[in-house]
């Protein structure tokens, strides 16, 4: 009942990200307010490293997304951009590497076997709009926001927009893109881009508490399920069902379907073993 | 006005599945209460046929699917198919089975010219919630709940994921499947799941009322539409437009498009020949 | 602030669509009443050399596209194609013509780099609402209703459904297709088709105003965002983020970000070159 406290992932500097695992349940969280939990270089490394670890790590069942301070995410970090705008090539290979690390930990979400669900407590902008839509669910605060403002600063939400416009209608993603207004959450619910909506201050509880829900299932079935959930939603119907329907004879054979269809028909609790 | 009575479709046991014509409406009805109605062998075989029979029925307009019973569908029969955990293979060759002749019924909805209504009296969960997400349209009831529960029980909903991802945002469709809880009605409405929520008890008439209204039209140009639909929808824009212009000329030079604008522009009730 | 009246674009008749431009605003109106603004020969080739014209014009930065009378617009004209019936083809080549330039209009609002907010102040039917759903953004009047009524004439509404069903769930697309029912406006931003109502009479001025704020950004940032939303779209998740990631490093080498993140770090407005 009372999880390790939160270590620093790196000795040497304050750790802009740190890593809570309590029961099967690990809840990493942005600690850079000073920077409005930029996704500075070091934050995309130590996501980076992190979500690598617990794709291994076999004692993970469920990842929270939370952070500290009044943003939760402000995107990318632009005063560390701007400086290499004096390199020798105006920043250009600076900026192909950070936009490569940013979109390569978005994709390190999709792919990660463990579901991840983000815990807004507050502003989500750009890349970290990004953030939210790229979680497999989102708990916000009500007094949570989501923007994509690059549009006011002549840099456009344009990776922003590939996570934004798989989970929202053309026209609600159009809107944010091109007037970079902020949403406030009882609206973002509405365009179906977050799942639950909570008072201020419960957003961290209401996510853990989904995430105990998705531990105590059998880790191997929900890895199952997440893995063919993006895999078969971009291939046409009749490939989808093909896909889906093989996915779904080996899961019965796996031994937790054996285990928890023999439960139900027995009435009683399943033991999960398969990882 | 007075229907045929409703016949079972096979005289040996009792049907799972009836059917009544009522002047181009025909609803079928899962009439299998005892099984809550679960996607089983039989019913399987009895829908498949029916689909069959109907695709080539050219009295038959518009399909109505209800079901008798607290429970819409409660999906795979997991007593059948655990039954066959004896066989030699484990049951793999029968699974595949099922799992392939339940993802051929879904396509036959899919393929088949008239428009299937979902009339939901109950609860719709995993295969039974993918049956109601493949209808073209759906009704229903104050007390409908839908649910994705396969997570509970081992055996993630991966081929009903592939109806409901193609229906409500993704974050929607996860929160189902990761979290397998009931949905009630109104909330499946919110997520575009359904397309109207009814009192309970008057789900049938009103999925019969949709029925009527598109059996009223032309067959030939309802099932024009139907399939253009589902094909457009997986193309590139450009190809969807190639295509769906193709598909409005010789639609124009129809004989039912013919007569339909010129009662129009006449003010007069078009008379429908073509099918 | 006082804009350049309203002029016809061709002196012979009275022209179906006036344009007006305003500090980079240009309002288009389609101005055909008596026909119910439908999508004639003359409305879709003034469509068509006015969108040509737009997307060389430096000076327009976003467009409004209104329409006067109680239709937004009617879409095809029935009456001029019924009337090439008695073509020796019985019209064939003449609806291919036809549907290819309102597909190619639809096509052109897409790939125009500004982007174009429908104002809705009527009833939006057939290739109309397929306009409203193609436009980037749309306002409507409390007043506005949309529909795809195709179904009740014998003449499927394919080819607005290929916008229709690009911006809403398949369950409310197809609804709209197989009844053909006035769907009001507050329903239609239930399903994500308009991003605003407003009371009537105020449509004009609300997307005029959204133009404005969109009118103020940078030009080219702006069109390279619209550009990459339509592009990474269609692609699979890794080629979008590939695709985007590369626009990002283009865009941040732009003067226009360089001049917007240097503006928001030293707290000043920004002065926009880029065309």
């Amino acid at each position: 009942m009372s999880p390790a406290p939160a270590v620093p992932l790196a000795a040497a500097k304050p750790a802009p990200l740190t890593r809570v695992d309590d029961a099967g349940v690990t809840t990493l969280t942005l600690d850079d307010p000073s920077s409005r939990n930029s996704l500075s270089e070091e934050m995309l490394a130590a996501l980076g490293e992190t979500f690598r670890a617990i794709a291994a790590d076999r004692s993970v069942r469920a990842v929270v997304l939370a952070a500290t301070g009044p943003v939760f995410s402000s995107g990318h970090n632009l005063k560390q951009m701007t400086a290499r705008r004096a390199d020798a090539d105006r920043g250009r290979a600076y900026f192909a590497q950070v936009m490569d690390a940013c979109a390569a930990v978005m994709q390190q979400i999709v792919a990660l076997p463990q579901p991840v669900i983000a815990a807004v407590q507050g502003t989500a902008t750009a890349a970290g709009c990004q953030l939210v839509a790229t979680c497999d669910l989102a708990v916000a605060s009500a007094k949570a926001q989501f923007c994509t403002p690059g549009v006011h600063i002549g840099l456009f939400c344009s990776t922003p927009m590939v996570a934004l416009s798989r989970n929202v209608t053309p026209k609600h993603a159009m809107e944010m893109l091109l007037l970079g207004e902020m949403v406030p959450a009882d609206e973002a619910f509405r365009m179906g881009l977050i799942n639950r909506v909570v008072p201020a201050g419960e957003e961290l509880a209401a996510a853990q508490s989904l995430a105990r829900t998705i531990a105590s299932k059998s880790t191997l079935t929900v890895a199952t399920g997440k893995k063919t959930f993006y895999a078969q939603r971009e291939m046409a119907l009749g490939d989808a069902y093909r896909y889906a329907a093989a996915v779904m004879v080996d899961n019965m054979l796996a031994r937790d379907a054996e285990e928890g269809i023999a439960a139900t028909i027995e009435k009683r609790p399943a033991h999960w073993e398969d990882r």
